[in-house]
C-alpha cells in the first residue's frame, strides 16, 4: 500500500475565509508524512500543473503556513479552468502527465466544489487509463453548501456567520431613523439559497429580515412588492433578503432585468452594471416611494475571516488532513464528505469518503420543504441544521489592528 | 453648584457603532448620582422631546444597559433635525421648555456631530435666555471624524478598523485569479477623508489599496483612468479606494455623474442610483477592458460592532460618563473632546471640554499635507495618528452563533 511520491494541491473556483485552513491540514500531514517525499503548491490551481508553476511549501516558514487557518483567498491562486473530456482533448490531460512524472507526483489534492470535483475525476480516471499510479483526493470547499453528498461544505459556516451577524447589526442600523427605511440586502448563491437563507438566523437577535427570497422558488416581482408594501405601511420599514440568484416563472434571472435598457448606460455611454438588489430597491421606491437602500454583500461574504466560524475554521482543517491521511491509506478516486452523527444527542460531525464520480457536476439545492412563508421564509428546520456550523469565534492573531494574515515566501519548486 | 433635577439623553445623527457606549457611560454615571433624580432617554434624538416620547432608562435592566457597550446603531433611534434659530421661530423652543419643566429635567446630554452640536447650542442658550437652569453638555460621536476641536470622534476608529481589516480581507481575495480585476472600493465620508483614508492601514498586511482617493483634493476623472491603467498593465491587477464624495475640479461630485443621463433608469423605466464605485468601474471598464468589482461598504462600516475597536469603545464609554460629570460639576454649554498627552511616549488621551459654540457646524478635515502620492495616497504622518484608534478586540457576548446586543423594554416616561 505504501507509495512514495510527492504531492499537488491545489485551490480552484472561488475562495472561501477557511479555505487555507483545508490547506494547512494537507500541507502539515503532507509535511509529516513518510511517504510523501515532497509537498508542492499549484499556483492557480489546476494551470499552475499545465504552466509548471508549482511553489515549495517544504520551504515556507512553519509559523505562516499555521496563519493559514485564518487566513481568507486562496492562498496559492485560484482559477476557474474547466478540463475538456479526454476522448475530445487530450493535450491538458497529456501536459499534466507530464508534470506528475517530472516531479514524480503520486498524490493529488484538489480543493474546490463541484466543477473542480469533476477536474479531479477526469484527471484521476486519465492516470488511471495510462497506469501512471497517483491517488487523487478531492477536498470539498465552497461558501454556496451546494456539494452533493456531504452534510455541509467547507467555507458554508463562516459565510452565514458572517451573514447572519451582518443582519443583526443592519436591520438595527435601517431603521435609526423614524421616517422608514426599506432595506434590500443581497447574498451570493446563483443557484442555490443557502447563503440567503442564512440571513434568518438574525431572528434571535429579533434582526430577521422579513422577506427572505432564494433562488429554488420562482420569484413574483409583483407579489413581492405586495408584500414589502404591506409591510412598510404597517411597520414603516422593511427588511428583505434576496438570492443573487432570483428568477421569475419562466427561469429568467430577475439580475437580467436589473442589467436591461437603458440603465446600462452611464452619461458617458458606459455600461453600469446593477446587482438585483438596487434593482429591487428601484421598484421599490416607484411603488411605495419609501426610501431604500440596497446593499450587496459582494465579495465580503466570502472572505470576511474576522469573522469566521472556529466551527467551521477547525473542519476545513481536518478536512485537509483527512484527505491526506486518506490517500495515504490507500485510497484514491474519492471526495472527503462530512456526515453528522445521528446518535449524538449534541452536533457531533465525521468525515467519510464519497466518490469524486457522484460529487462531480450535482448540485445540493436548500430543501423546498424548509421554505415558507409564502415563498419567502425559513422554517426551523434551518436553524437546527445551521446553527452548530456557525459556532465559536475565530482565534486570530492582529497586528496593528489588523488581522495577521500569513505572508508564503512562494518560493518556486526546481 | 448642586443641581437635582432629571436628565434627558438623545442619540441624533447617522449611528457608529460604538454610539451606544457613550449612552451606556451616562446612562450608569447619572444612574449612580444623587443629583439625578430620574435618567430619561429621547426616542429619536430631539423629535422625542418634542414629541413626548421619552423612555424610562431606570426601568430598564442594568445587564441589558450593558450591552448597549458593543450594540451598533443608535439604541433609542436618532434624527436629522435641525433647529431653526429661536429669533425666527420659537416653536420647537417653547415645546422643549414645556417638556423640561414637566420633567424637570436639569441636564440634557445630546450625542452626535457637528448639527447636533449646534442643536445643543440653540437649546442651551434658548434655556438661559428664559432663566431656566439646566446644565447642556454636548457628547461626540461620528464615524466621519470631522468635529472640530476634539482630537479624534468616537465612532471613527471602529470605522477605520473594519475598513482596514475589510481591505486586508478584500485584496486578497480580488487578486485570487491571474486573469486580473480591478476593485473599486467606496467609503463614507461627504466632505472629509478620514475613513477612505484608513483604507491604507491595510498596508501593514500588504493590502492596501494602490491609489486612493479624499474629498479634500480634486478627483480627475482621465489621470485617474491614466493611473489606473498604468497599475492595471503593470500587475494585473489594481485595488482603489475612493470616497462617496470626491468632487472634480468645479466642486461637482463624482456621484452625480453617476446619477445622471440614461443610467438612471432601469428596464421599467425606474431610476437606478449606482454610486461613484459603481460609475468608476464602469469608467475603467471601457478604457482598460479589465474585469472590474465595484464594493460599497455603505452601512456596513458604521454599524461593524463585531469588528470594533476596543480602544473606541472604552473612549466611547469614558466620553459618556465624562459629560454627565462635568454636569454634576456645575459646567453646561461645552461638549466633551479629546486631546492626547503629548508628554506620553505611547499613545494617552486626555478629555477636555471645549464651547459647543466653537464646534457648532465646524469641521476638520484630512490635512492636506498627509495626501501624497500625487493626491492618491496618504503619508505616514497619518499611520501616526490612526493606529493607536484601531487597536484591541472588543469583548462581545455571542449567543446562537452572533452578537448578543442589548434589548431595551423601553418603557415610556410617565
Amino acid at each position: 500500500m505504501q507509495l512514495k511520491g510527492a504531492c499537488i494541491f491545489g485551490q480552484s473556483g472561488g475562495p472561501t475565509s477557511v479555505i487555507n485552513a483545508s490547506a494547512y491540514g494537507v500541507f502539515k500531514t503532507a509535511l509529516e508524512s513518510d511517504c510523501i517525499t515532497r509537498v508542492l503548491g499549484a499556483a492557480y490551481g489546476i494551470k499552475g500543473i499545465l504552466n509548471d508553476d508549482l511553489i515549495d511549501i517544504g520551504l515556507e516558514d512553519p509559523k505562516e503556513l499555521k496563519l493559514l487557518l485564518n487566513t481568507p483567498s486562496s492562498a496559492l491562486g485560484s482559477c476557474r479552468y474547466k478540463l475538456k473530456n479526454a476522448d475530445e482533448d487530450e493535450t491538458d490531460y497529456k501536459r499534466i502527465l507530464e508534470i506528475f512524472k517530472k516531479y514524480d507526483v503520486r498524490y493529488f489534492f484538489y480543493n474546490g466544489g463541484n466543477d473542480s470535483m469533476d477536474t479531479c475525476n477526469k484527471v484521476s480516471k486519465y492516470l488511471l487509463s495510462k497506469g501512471y499510479e497517483c491517488r487523487v483526493i478531492g477536498v470539498p470547499k465552497t461558501i454556496d453548501n451546494d456539494l452533493y453528498g456531504t452534510d455541509h461544505c467547507p467555507g458554508f459556516g463562516s459565510a452565514a456567520k458572517y451573514i447572519a451577524t451582518t443582519c443583526a447589526e443592519l436591520a438595527r442600523d435601517a431603521k435609526v431613523y423614524d421616517t422608514g427605511t426599506v432595506l434590500v440586502l443581497e447574498c451570493m448563491g446563483r443557484n442555490v439559497g443557502w447563503l440567503t437563507a442564512s440571513s434568518a438566523v438574525a431572528k434571535f437577535q429579533d434582526a430577521a429580515p422579513d422577506l427572505i427570497y432564494l433562488p429554488e422558488v420562482p420569484f413574483d416581482l409583483d407579489k413581492f412588492l405586495d408584500s414589502v408594501e404591506k409591510i412598510y405601511k404597517k411597520n414603516k420599514n422593511c427588511f428583505v433578503a434576496v438570492s443573487e440568484g432570483i428568477k421569475d416563472k419562466n427561469g429568467k434571472f430577475i439580475a437580467e432585468y436589473a442589467s436591461e435598457g437603458a440603465s446600462k448606460q452611464d452619461a458617458f455611454g458606459h455600461k453600469q452594471m446593477g446587482g438585483v438588489a438596487a434593482f429591487l430597491a428601484a421598484e421599490i421606491k416607484a411603488r411605495t416611494g419609501a426610501k431604500t437602500r440596497a446593499i450587496e454583500l459582494s465579495l465580503l461574504q466570502r472572505c470576511a475571516a474576522h469573522c469566521g466560524s472556529a466551527t467551521d475554521i477547525n473542519e476545513a482543517y481536518l478536512i485537509g488532513c483527512k484527505a491526506v491521511k486518506a490517500a495515504l491509506s490507500g485510497k484514491t478516486d474519492k471526495m472527503v464528505a462530512t456526515e453528522r452523527d445521528p446518535k449524538s444527542p449534541t452536533y457531533k460531525i465525521k468525515t467519510k469518503l464519497i466518490d469524486l464520480q457522484d460529487v462531480a457536476n450535482a448540485e445540493s439545492k436548500f430543501p423546498k420543504e424548509w421554505i415558507t412563508n409564502r415563498n419567502a421564509g425559513v422554517s426551523d428546520k434551518f436553524f437546527d441544521y445551521v446553527l452548530p456550523l456557525i459556532q465559536g469565534q475565530p482565534d486570530m492573531k492582529w497586528e496593528n489592528g489588523i488581522p495577521r494574515f500569513a505572508k508564503l515566501k512562494k518560493i518556486k519548486a526546481k
